[in-house]
Order: C-alpha cells, then structure tokens, then sequence
C-alpha cells in the first residue's frame, strides 16, 4: 500500500444522497440487489442516530489513528468518514475531539471497522458513530495508512465518494455510479410497500399477496390439521430436501 | 425433515400465560428448576420490551425466511412466534412488513435465531423482537422447512404451544404440561423475595438471611483481617479444592 | 487458591476517587499512560450510568456466585464490588435482590467478569452494572473462592483498594498507590483538552494543532490531487513498510 | 430438572450402529433429510478418530463433572457418552482417567459440550472425544445434574439410546426409532454417490450429472464470454431476487 | 447483483503464478507491502497442504453451492476455486464429491469463506481447501450468485485472475496486474532473509543486524539492571506514549 | 507504562523447571490449587509440541513486535519468550526469523497473546509456539512496550522468572516462589493418579474408589430403572436446586 493522501474525490449530487438516507439502509440494500451491506457487527454506538452521506475513505493500521487526523482536513460538508483497518482491531480510535472537528467542517457521521470512545459525549452532540466495539483503548500515532483508497469495510468494498447510509439497521453503501439509479428504486420500492402494509393492517396474508401458495404446493409443502396426522407412513409426505 | 404446516397445536390457558408474563423471564426460569432459558446471545431488538404467548414453531432455512410467511396464517392472538434455523444464520429475516402482518392477527413477539431489520420502526409499533443480531441482509425465499414441530432455539427444544417468557432479561421458554405448576411456583417465589428484599433493603445480610455462614466454614472458608495474615505458613489454612 | 475472605482493605481518599470519577474511563486511561482498561467486552447492563468507588475484589467460580453474597459484608459506603471468575463464565451471577443489598450498604455498582440479571430493576433502582453478558441462568451457591484477594478481571490486575472508574466507555482501573498522581494528570489533561476542543469547534486542524505534518512528511505521506495522478510510476512515491 | 439416573435404555441393534459409523457423518446427516448434525463447533480433540455407538446422555452443571462419574455406570460395551451442559462452559470436563474408566467399560467415545484435557494421551489411548475447546481447567463435583434424560447438545435434541457417529466432519445424532431406515437410505446414497464419482472422476460435470442446466436458465442465469461485455444497459439482464 | 457467469478471464503467467507458490504466504504478503492477506478465520481443511493457481470466483448464497457447480465448468488446469458469500454462512457448501470434479479437471485447490466437509477425503486425495470451519452441514441448489466477477473473500477483494497463494499460514491474494513485480519483490526478500537467518542463527542480534538500538534509544527505551531500580522517582523515566 | 527493559530477573531452579515440566499443563494446574491456567484460547501453533522454562516477559502493542526483538538479547538458555499484549491483536507478530534468533540462544519455546506466522517452518525446526491464531498479516517497529515487567496474558499474570509449562493442552504459570512446592506437589499428584488408573482400568468405578456415592445421595441424586419410573408424581423426587 502507497501512503498517499488524494485531496479530490467525485461526489455524488446532494438531492440523490437525501433520497438515499430517507429511504434507509434497509430499503436501499433491496433497491441495489441486496448488495453493499457491512457486516451486522458494525453497529450505532448510541441508538436512534441516522447518517448519509459521500464517503471519505480512511486505511489505518492497528492502534493508531494518525490517518484521521489526515483526512479530517480532506471532509467536505456533507460527507461520511469511512474507516477501514490493515487488520483487525478493537481500539478506541476515535472519539469526542476528533467528532468536534469533522462536525466543526460539516461531517454527518462516521464509520468505523474498530472501536470508538467518548460515547455519552457523541450521543450528546449528536454525531453519529457506527464501530465495532466501543473502547476507551488509547491509540498511537506513529505509522502511515491513506486517506481517499478504496479499501473493504466490514466485507465491502467501499470506493472514496461512495454513498453511505447508516441508521439503527447497520450500514450500507452505494457506488456513486449506480447511486441515481438505485434512489429511484427505493422509491419505487417504498411506494409498493406502503400499499402492501395497507394490506397486511387490514389483514390480508402475505402468502395470497404475494401469491406463494401455489410455488409452496409445488415445493411440496403438505398442511395437516393436527400433529397426531403425522404418524401416518412418511411415504405419504414428499421428503425435504 | 418433512416439509409440514401444522395448522392447529394445544395451547395454555391465557390467564396462566399471564402470570408466567408478569413473573418475567429469571422467575420463571427459576422457577421451573434452572431450565428452558434461551442462550443470552438472544437479545431484544429494542430495549424495554416484554412479551408472553403461546408458541407457535417455524424452522427455517439459512437466508430463507419463506417459512415465516407460511406461519403468519397460523398464528392466533396471544401467541408468540418462534423461529429455529437448520444451521447458524444472521440474516434479517425478520421487518416491519411482518410485524405489521403479526400485529394485525394478535401476536405478541417474535423469537428468532437469526437476525431482523427495520429495528427503528419496530421500536415506533411497539412490536418486540428477541433476535441473535441486527441485520438488513435481504433473504430469499426458496426452500421449504416446517410449522408447528418441535425445534431447538438457541439451545432449549421448544414444542408447538409451549409458553414463551420474555423480556430485557432475555426468553425462557415453559412446557405446556407444566405451565400452571410453574405458574404457581413463580407466585411462591416471588412472594417469599419480597420478604426478603425487605429485609435485605433494610441492611441485613443475605449471608444470614439464608443462613450461609456455617456451610462456607465448613468448606473451609477463613477471615482474616488483614492480608498481611496470609503471609503465614501455608498450611494454617485449608486448601480450596 | 486459598478460600479466604479478607476483612479489612486499604482505601484511597474519597476525594481522589470523585476527581477520577469526575474525569471519565477514556481520560484516566490516557493518564495514566494507557493501560489498566478492562477489555471492552464488559459492557453496562443499561445505558447511561457512570460510578467510581474502592474495589472489593472477588473471586468466583463459573456458574457460582456464592462469594458475592460474602464479599457484600465487606463492603463499605463508596466501594464498588469487582468479581473475577476462575475460569470463563456467563451466568447471571448477580441480580436485583443482591442489588438491594449492596445499595444498602452504600455501594455504587458491580463490575464483573460475567453475566447479569434483572436488567430492567437494575436500571429503575438505578444501581449501575458492567459485566459480559445478560442472562437469567441461576447459579449455585457450593464452591469456595476468595474475597479481597488481587484478581484478573477483563485482562487487568484488579488488587482490593484500586480505584474502579466505569461509564459508558467501559471500566479502567487505577492501582491504590497512583490514584492521586492519576488525578492529577487527568485535571491537566482535561483543560489541555479544552483549549484544543475550542480551537478544533472553530475549524483549526489537528494536523496543525498536534504539529503533525512535518512528521507525516518525513514518514512519506504523499499528498496528490487526483487518484489519476497514482497511474505515474509506482517509483514516485516511498513504499510503506 | 430432577437430580435422576436413570439405569436402563434402549438400544440400536449392533449391525445398525456400525453401517451408520461406516458411511460417516455427512452421509447420515444428508440420509436423514439434513437433520441431526451438532453445531460445528463440536470438534475432534484430536484428528482421525471416528466413533459410532448408542448415546448414553448426561446433563452437567458448568464446571462441574461429578454426573459424568455417575454415568460410566450405566455405559455398556458400545455405547458413547453424550454431555450436554446447563449453561455454556469450556472447562476441561474430562481427561484421561475417566478416558480409562470408559475403555475400560467398552465405551466408544465421548461427545462433550464442553472443554476436554489429556489431548496427547487421549490421542495415544486411541481415546476420540468431539468437545468445544481444549482446556485444562480442573471441575468441582459439587452439583447435581441427571443421566439419561434427554438433552440438547451443540443445538441438537439427543435422546438416551439415539445413535451418535462422529469423525473429523463433527457428529451427528440419529433418532433411535428410524436409525434402520436411515442406515438404508446411507447405503442407497453411497451407492448412487460412487455412480458420480466415477463419471466426475472421467471428467463429466456435475452441472450434466444432475441436469442442473435448465433450471440455473428458468432462474435468469445469464452466460457472457467477456466480463466487458456486462458494459451493455443492464435491462439486458434479469435481475437477481 | 446479476446471476451472471463469465466464461473467459485473464490469468498470470504459470512461471509467476509458480514463483509466488513457492514462496509462500507471509513472503509474499510482505512483498506486495503487507496488503491482501485474507482474515486468519480462513484455515486448512487438513494441515500441510499448500497451493497457489488463478482465481475463479464465486459468488454464492448462505446455505446454497448451486453457483460452485456452475463455476466448475468455467475452471481450467492451474485455476484455484475461490468462493464468497453473500452473508456470513459456514455450512458445508464443499465436499468429497466436488473436488473430484474440480481435480478431474486440474483444479489446485479452494478457498471458501464458509463450510467444508468430507475433511478426511480431502486429506486422502490431496485436495486442499481453506474455509472457515469444517462442517457437513448440507445446502441446497435454490438461488443464483454469479461466477467471475470482483468478490470480497475474508475481508480481500478478489478480481477473476487474480493469484491466490495458500498454505498453513492462510491464504493472500495478489492483483494480477502487479504479480510479476511481486514476485520479483518475493525473490529480493527471499535472498535477503536467507543472509539474515544466517547471521542470527550463529547469535548475532536482530537488535544489532536491523541497527534498531538507536531509534529505541529516541523513542525513550530505558535499561536498566534489576527491577528494584524502577523504585527511583518516576520523573526519571520518559513516559510512553 | 514506562518503556523500560530490566535485564536481569530472577529464576527458577533448572531440576524444578524440569519436574514440572514432566508433569504437563493439567497436572501442574490442579497441583497448584486449579490457578495459573491461561485462557484455552492459547493453542499450539503445531500441535505434539511441549516446552517448560523461565519466564522472560514482554508487553506489545497491537500490530507492533519491536519490543520482541528487544528481549531476545534478554533472554538465556532454558527460557520462554511470553509475550502479553496492551490491546487484543491477532496479528502475527513472530515467525521463523525470530525463532531461528530465539534458539540460538536457547530458547524453548513462545507464549504470544497475539498471532504468529511461518507455522510449517516452526513446526520443521521444532520450535514450539503458543498462540491466539495463525496470521501472517506483518507487523511494525514503531512503539515502545516493555521487557520483563509483570504482563497479564491470556487473563494470568505473569512476573518475570514464573515457570512457563506448555503442551497440547494449553499454557500454565507458576509463581517462581511457590515453584519448588508446587513441584512436588505434582510428584505426588501423578504417584496418586497412577494407583487410580491401574483400578479404572480393572473396571473399578470412580464413583467408589473416590467414593462419591453417599454424597450423591446425600444431595439427591435418585436413581431409576427405567424412564417410564419417572411418571410418578414429581413430589416423589427431590427438586433439583
């Protein structure tokens, strides 16, 4: 790995990006295939937070967060701060200073394949984290990363200016190339679900919504009335597989 | 397995269920002698939660949560649905589309090995969901398992109609044959803790209250006062096994 | 392991123990030169609670919380109870009615090495909680350990009398003999902290705070404006190590 | 649960116990319908051993072996010894002298929730035991648990008497009751799987074999020759689920 | 994602693709500056085996291997299988019967981010494989993945073509357009370690041969003879970082 | 923490050292009251392997071994190298280099709270490793830990001169000072162990050569039959605790 810091990234337009955060993380993992979901063990380090925003890409090394500092100055209002790791670890490599600064340049939150800290102080100025562990585990600044690579965050490949979506369900994010596309999808989608939830609420089954019953029947899925029925020869059922 | 759909299983009598309810999950589990508790990586989604009902079983395969939809038609009010997987699964199985469709029939809560999503909105309809993480991982919906059968969840085999406890402390499940028995023991016990809260609150030692003293002595256990004392020859004190 | 209970510890200054507790897990960590964090697994039962108090050390046996009710008659007005395990364990060791007793006496809240219960009553009696897991599992009350004794708890050498600070960050610990000279530094490390904290809220950088170019450059940071400009050969820029 | 032993149980017939041991853990878990097999984490103490016999079932306490020393009773020439736990533990439950005391009675080998020790001996003794880690933390005999009661282990309902195979793939219960049937349909399936040795072996494909070719089409499998050919509008290509 | 399967991609010449064989994992790692080392979960099946080739990739769903029977057409002699997963899964998607196929057509070996089985069968024929866990756990044919495009493997992106080195200290990957010059890096460490492991094994110092004392020196390392000299005030010595 | 390395310790008798390491990790930790045993996370990087010495300790930094390089000058004929860490790290912080250094000066073996690499080369030169996990990720030289202070690894700590024992069960410490006593206390541990075995292996019972059976019941164990027993009225058996 280079140690290089790139100051310009591509960014995708605002209106897409607010599109993209109203949809959430769940609706937009659907929209683009169910692809470009972190790991669930990224997780909010205070509940109730939601974030999007343009990636700004971190490569750090274990234990040490010199590379923060660096991409600090490359934010951009607007952005995420996304950080992945040379290898695994549970640090508290950021906290409330360095979260008063990227809010001091207009950062929407960050996220973080490690630990982060200062935790009570985040959720009081209302920056959102999402990390692997909360730790107060102190961190050194002594060896280069990059800022602005494309680097895998909790299994995903994430490259600078990509759109992150953050909110209690986890993390996701979005190629800026297909990023307009899979906002109207998400639309598209939530427009369909709100008529199926009408639906469901009134009591309508999801098995004749979606018309599963003949596929089950055709998979061989046999309904008996009471358990005692299947004491019957199992000839009588078709096996799983 | 056979691909079965078990339309109607015994239940307990709602009031029973209620005591169970009200108990909470350490009483009822004490209660029935230190058995039927739900391996604590089962967390609720949303804290603060609580729920009892009759069991309705789904087994489930990794990914595929077709069999849910299958169980939905199943279910009756006052029941909680409980969902085991053929093999370890973190997916999000699990969304408010469902819990909409489960709040519309009566249920009460979701237990599942797996994951679920859409945990805000869970939260906001109040629908509580015991699970083994938080995911937005799309699922698929191709293979059979099975409703109402006797499954393992999260290594405590629950049969169709059992009664599920659970709250922040997380989910314990009760034999349908012996619900009442333990319905009454959790009375029991409950109102001998309050005595002894009282007595605990008001400064006395559970070390007397339970009479311990004598049996720890005769383990071998000894006061000194200081630690100093220790530095003593070793066999002045008896040696732990 | 002898199975002894020691009566009487030493203590530090209740006024050492409030600056400490006043300044927060992440800074005495930092002050004291970064070490005496307890791994980040053990995490607070319910969210927003902070204590720092004297240690009352116990060693327990998994699946057994019989010292605990021992170690509760040892304990003094602003301690904090902290259980090590002999050998990895998550049962629910501790739960309301031991609660009761050590608020009682005046103990500010329980670390330990193992599971808890009664989460929900903990957080309305508002006695704070740090421990591995949440889980009903009852315990026995048959096998001897040791009060008052230096335990490993969480990674670190917890000896009766050190000082226990614990927030949302995790816990640290602070060895008896240093807490005043800890408490000292972390009043220094506060307000250097605040005058960074306004410099960083008006927009200046870490990297000019901290003076941290001139080493990123020695190191072989190399900042370009454009990804494109990487395509030059890779002899441009110094490799990482 | 009750303190219960219970002296006698039912029995697989001989013949049947070794066909199953002799076609292995993966062909009895996929002959009986893909059920049955302990989670993975149960694993060879050492490697190359395998067993098959009649499961003779313990519930034991964490860290605590006292009830295995009350099942060697009630072991005969043939069986395995089945340990599931109260709640999860690790500790070296088991070593080489009850590892004698077992070969002594004719038992087969050891299938333990939980932490085994004497690894170098067992391997020498020819002793196979599948447990959770290798750990040479010493148990108490304080608490009571029961023999031959059914039990859950590695997330597996086993019942005294069901048939336990077990080699370097993991272990795999099998119902007493439909053990012939299974150890038939294992002699069918190694009958047909050597058919499609010999044609995969000749270089045939798998994809031919089982006529997998229209159905991956039906699903929307697309072929490209070139990956730059996917630069075509993606309406071009169904998407996936 | 698309269900698409790239027929054509491009490989590295067999004499590099050799030379990073032969130099192993940890060398060739370090030679391409410490990146594309898979996560150390990825183990072999069976020790002792090593295997370098091109990567076919996969792209495959938890709990289905019907995309690694597609794949196997695509394979050519000297290939490796490398399969990803669309969400954690560890069954045992690889077995006995596929790696005959993949051996019948010349096929080095795999690497899978979920289950193996049929692990003493692999042994015996001499097919190596790392996973994530050895599993017999079973899976269906049921839902589409793709083969040949950019997969993230154990925390690696991995491009069709790209080298994949494995052996007993896990397993790297090497982007194909820089394999040449990585393993011309491997051959200048290679010489350079050999001079050095002659130094050190005659006793010279690492301390001395890498001229480190001076750069501890700076950063502040302290000697001192015996441990009662630390007594001394602490001003004496620098404090770490 | 003081970056410092102190030269010299104390150690251990070289005929102690010996005895206990004759008598392997399960021994040596029941023989000194069930302590000392570090967590079973530590396994053999190969396994067969068994190493007994003085303890020369060392405190890391995450993904940072300079200080390992600092303590092989440190290090005499008959120790072993122990190295804990300040925060968890699986990176492979040692390899064959190091090795070939360490026995040149006679070094037995490594106990690394962190990763190792180069198996198959150590597993060839016979030197025996202890280890959290195989990982070749590399590591850096740029922060100062400590040599021979006391370190906590894998949850025991260890002084500089304890007695390291290490087989394929895992790893325990003995405190220099106890080491002679616990020594012989081993010696009659296995003279006593030796008479058991030879009764075991005449088909005696432990449950009478401990004789355990009138503990049993005095704690109410209740032995049946059959199962069918078990239908009487619960109030027939005592409940369990």
């Amino acid at each position: 790995m280079r140690p290089v810091a790139i100051r310009n990234i591509p960014r995708v337009e605002a209106s897409v990006v607010a599109e993209l955060g109203a949809a959430g993380v769940a609706t937009v993992h659907e929209a683009q295939g169910r692809t470009g979901l972190a790991k669930p063990y990224l997780r909010p380090a205070w509940p109730g937070g939601a974030a999007a925003g343009s990636a700004v890409t971190v490569l750090a090394r274990p234990g040490d967060n010199w590379m923060i500092h660096v991409a600090v100055e490359l934010c951009r209002p607007g952005d995420m701060l996304v950080v992945g790791l040379s290898s695994d670890n549970y640090d508290g490599m950021f906290g409330e200073l360095l979260a008063t600064s990227l809010m001091a340049r207009g950062v929407r939150g960050l996220v973080i394949d490690a630990g982060c800290r200062d935790v009570a102080s985040l959720r009081e100025m209302g920056f959102p984290v999402w990390c692997r562990t909360v730790s107060a585990q102190g961190t050194v600044k002594a060896s280069l990363g990059a800022v602005n690579i494309p680097v895998v965050v909790a299994g995903v490949l994430v490259n600078p200016g990509d759109v992150v979506i953050a909110d209690d369900d986890g993390v996701v994010f979005v190629p800026r190339a297909g990023a307009a596309d899979v906002a109207k999808k998400c639309a598209e989608r939530l427009a369909k679900e709100e008529a199926v939830r009408k639906r469901l609420k009134s009591g309508e089954l999801g098995l004749d919504i979606y018309g599963m019953r003949e596929a089950l029947a055709a998979q061989g899925l046999v309904y008996v009335n009471e358990a005692s029925e299947l004491e019957r020869p199992a000839a009588a059922l078709k096996e799983g597989q």
